[in-house]
């Protein structure tokens, strides 16, 4: 897919970690999967066991017997660490690399992010291959992350970017948020009940009453649906004795 | 800690999912940890090996034989979820569930986030007691989560609140980026070798020609450093032969 990076890991040691990888790829929609001098087979049981259906990522990986090989097509390569490095180089963090990545697909520069191995993550010679370093923001005092988690995090905020999920939505499945006609029918009718029932005893308290007892309702955002519900569960009262 | 969100582990099945939920805790800066009904026990050597360090959080946790006495004291309540359910809920994404968490942290009210056993996720009972929903933004047709990697994701959300790192920055490590009056000193410095040389033969294009190679270091935003390994560059070709 060539609007996509290409997740580059680097010397990765255990096979059941690339599948891993590859699940946590799958699971943000990124398919490019790249390998430098895996150590261990990546189509093994266990890698396909650990990918969790997406072995088909796991097929489709290119292997490089080198860093520079695997990067020889690309334009911009981002490189992740956790660790500070004594080098001047721009850090992103991982929303803004993918953001930067983003805009770069965009004008035909193809993109790669390497991570290291497990046990040590890069070496020095492959942050210094990199245009730029991302940083994912995380506890200082305890950053350590699987091979598996980094690729999830990174990939979770190119998922988000491309999604662009609504950031709070009321789901009403099959019903619809009450137009405001019926939130006031309902409202009068409940207060004339409560009127005749004797609830609005003090008549100065009534309008404050009546204005508590509409905001508990109105911060519910009803549906057509519950206001129905709601009809029946005063009539049942009404009804009582 | 109160000025955090509870992270309530509901039935959790294997000692070790909890070890790296307080792991993955621990990365994000998150150490409220309550356990309803948990079938292993959660200090076991298993628990505290795949903690990795954060075993802190799990001495420290809360057990309860349920769920409504785990949130008794909170104010507001999260499910995290990846499936849908047939209720009339708010959802949240991961991030406006947080800034939702810390708005209300602010305010005093307690907050929980659920998280439901492996294999199956939060009964419906369980999602029904919360107040909304956070669903996180994933592949949709491959968004099953590890337990540890759910708490990460919403963690991570919460620690780049918190932490407000900058998106990019140039780390400069014991030099400064170069001031205006140092990068220009140097560019006047080499395009007067450069005339001295014959590489700006043709006049016309002169103008040209220079500003396409200030554009080049320009874009690099060089340190003081990089401006003094430069001159020791250029002085070394031009003593070449």
């Amino acid at each position: 897919m060539t609007n996509q990076p290409y997740i580059i890991l680097v010397n990765p040691q255990l096979a059941e970690n690339v599948g891993m990888a590859a699940r946590a790829m799958m699971n943000c929609g990124l398919y490019n999967l790249r390998l430098v001098n895996p150590r261990e087979n990546h189509l093994s049981e266990k890698a396909v066991a650990a990918s969790s259906n997406a072995e088909e990522i796991l097929h489709k990986a290119e292997i490089f017997d080198s860093l520079s090989n695997a990067i020889k097509d690309l334009h911009q390569v981002f490189a992740s660490t956790a660790r500070r490095r004594d080098m001047i180089k721009t850090i992103y963090t991982a929303d803004a690399a993918v953001e930067k990545i983003y805009e770069n697909l965009s004008c035909g520069i193809k993109c790669g992010i390497l991570f290291g191995p497990e046990r040590t993550g890069l070496e020095n010679d492959d942050v210094a291959i990199a245009d730029a370093v991302i940083e994912i923001p995380l506890n200082p005092k305890h950053c350590s992350l699987n091979l598996s988690q980094a690729v999830l995090l990174v990939g979770y905020e190119w998922h988000k970017l491309q999604a662009n999920a609504p950031k709070s939505q009321l789901v009403t499945n099959k019903t619809n948020v009450a137009d405001k006609e019926t939130v006031a029918n309902m409202f009068n009718f409940l207060e004339k009940e409560l009127d005749e029932c004797g609830n609005f005893r003090v008549d100065e308290k009534r309008p404050r009453m009546v204005r508590n007892l509409r905001n508990i309702f109105l911060r519910s955002q009803l549906t057509e649906q519950e206001i129905n519900t709601l009809y029946g569960v005063f009539n049942h009262l009404i009804n009582k004795k």
